[in-house]
């Protein structure tokens, strides 16, 4: 049995429970379907799963954590509620997303709920003023890591805010703080929060996140080198999708266009300008990317992060699910 | 110099250093113009003064109220973004929408970030659980009050959601619900929040509420009634505006369709429900509804909330600016 499998036998009741009743305070009956909606859609849980992990390695007790652990999933369907309506998303988990389901602005009055939702949870943590404070600000990350996101795409939007702010150039820094706002907060505030739910050491918040930042990057690095040059039938989305979408911001994209000649370069940044890309263009980028070092480049970043991510995880009380959990994540085959 | 004039050259450069202060933290030089805008746009701040008068009226000391004061003028923009995006809006006091000048998608991620600046001014008040928990009541209470008055429309919305739970009838209770919710919370919370952040003693904190609550019902009747039978010149806004809308949930509209003959009684029907009203059809509807008492009830209706908020404001220490500002609030003239 895997460590999910195994995690969502011990943990998965708990979180769904959780999940909706945090959902369910205030909520009047005509609206309760479509705002339950978003998280019955599924998804591993692997935010909350790490919160509870975390918190009863170091502690012994995840249950004073369940709170904590509503958070971090109810910050990630707020996120992808609003991302799906920013990215025209209509399917996600294989099925309609909140957006596609309940139409857009049905959709924002929805996302609105969660945010409040993540409130009374937080109002049920050990520790609500500094939860609300570390909330306040990874939702905050979230958001900015989501605006650049946007900005480091080369083509395909209408905003005038996008078009005007878009970015020119993109370091591998500028990415890499774009994945720690994005993917790396969220992890990082998983490990902290469940942390924080089980001891006052601060040495232990701290060390709680620092693994999963190190972890959420080499994730995302990871997903982004999948995205284009992993096994469409294994990976099970689109190759090149990130090419599909302008995005700059891919880290295979990025280091492979500092390995381009000038000509190859040109087509590709010709390609992600296109205001519509089609497949055989995402096609062709794979090709010009395939021709540099940016796979191996990329997976040796994500390598470096993950010695970084176990370095941190083993300050911190050890525990089989927590290392399992963490193998997972930082693992990841390509 | 009438009350708000008085109040704003009192209070009015604390409330604005406090709303870009609360909206500046962590926020990104380059993202700055955008989020700054919405509140940048003005308005008439009452929330805030009426906060700050509060609480001055019961202790003497403004200041302490001032976190206060920016939660409830930033939850006003916050509930603004969003709603000017779900109903297409491209005007707001006389300047382009949040929306219009950035786009529907950045408005998104700035709305997100008027949410988190509304958290770091809960974490400055007196009473920061309190103020958390009351905080997520009032957005949920609007974002229910968004939710109904788009039910009680009659057409013009696409997404599934407001098509499939769209009300089939609206009472006169259901309609004070649904204002109480959109207008009533915010304007109760204000006052509330400015007795919160003045005193222990909760009987004073629900009196501000009460007073805030009837006093917001008041307001939004006599503004419905506005809409349908305002002078242009002297209003300020296109007449009618709610039929063009499909707004049953106006007061108006709402008690002169109990009125009306079948045969003009279908007669609005038809209009409200038309995809799209004329100009033409918004005056024959006003037409219709002037033959009724739809007006004179409408404003004995908010005569009686009016006399509610008095009585309340009456249990609360006197002040000649809390005064003023309740009889600007409650007796604003036809």
């Amino acid at each position: 049995m895997d460590v999910l499998d195994r995690l969502t036998e011990k943990y998965g009741k708990y979180v769904e429970d959780n999940l909706i009743k945090y959902l369910s305070i205030d909520l009047s009956a005509e609206f309760k379907d479509a705002v339950i909606y978003q998280i019955a859609t599924g998804g591993k849980r692997l935010r909350p799963l790490l919160t509870l992990a975390t918190a009863e390695a170091i502690s012994g007790d995840f249950k004073r954590a369940l709170p904590a652990a509503a958070i971090v999933e109810l910050i990630h369907n707020y996120s992808l509620i609003y991302d799906d309506i920013i990215d025209r998303g209509d399917l996600r988990r294989g099925k309609p997303t909140t957006r596609k389901a309940f139409g857009d602005y049905a959709a924002i009055l929805i996302g609105i709920w969660y945010r409040e939702a993540i409130e009374e949870a937080v109002l049920d943590t050990p520790r609500p003023l500094e939860f609300a404070r570390e909330v306040a600000k990874v939702i905050k990350a979230i958001d900015e890591g989501e605006r650049l996101d946007i900005l480091f795409e080369m083509a395909g939007r209408d905003d005038p805010y996008f078009i005007s702010a878009r970015w020119k150039n993109v370091s591998l820094d500028d990415y890499i703080r774009m994945v720690s706002l994005k993917t790396g907060v969220l992890i990082a505030a998983s490990a902290k929060f469940g942390a924080m739910s089980a001891t006052e050491d601060k040495s232990l918040w701290d060390s709680a996140w620092n693994f999963g930042m190190n972890a959420g990057i080499a994730f995302q690095i990871v997903d982004d080198v999948l995205d284009i040059f992993g096994d469409p039938a294994k990976f099970g989305k689109e190759i090149g999708k990130d090419i599909k979408e302008h995005k700059r911001g891919n880290i295979a994209v990025l280091l492979g266009l500092q390995e381009l000649d000038e000509g190859s370069r040109s087509e590709l940044l010709g390609i992600l300008s296109k205001p519509s890309v089609t497949d055989a263009d995402a096609r062709r980028g794979v090709e010009l990317l395939a021709r540099t070092n940016a796979k191996e480049r990329a997976l040796q970043l994500a390598d470096r992060y993950r010695e970084r991510a176990l370095r941190e995880l083993a300050r911190l009380p050890s525990s089989r699910d927590l290392e399992d959990l963490a193998a997972f994540i930082v693992q990841r085959q390509f």
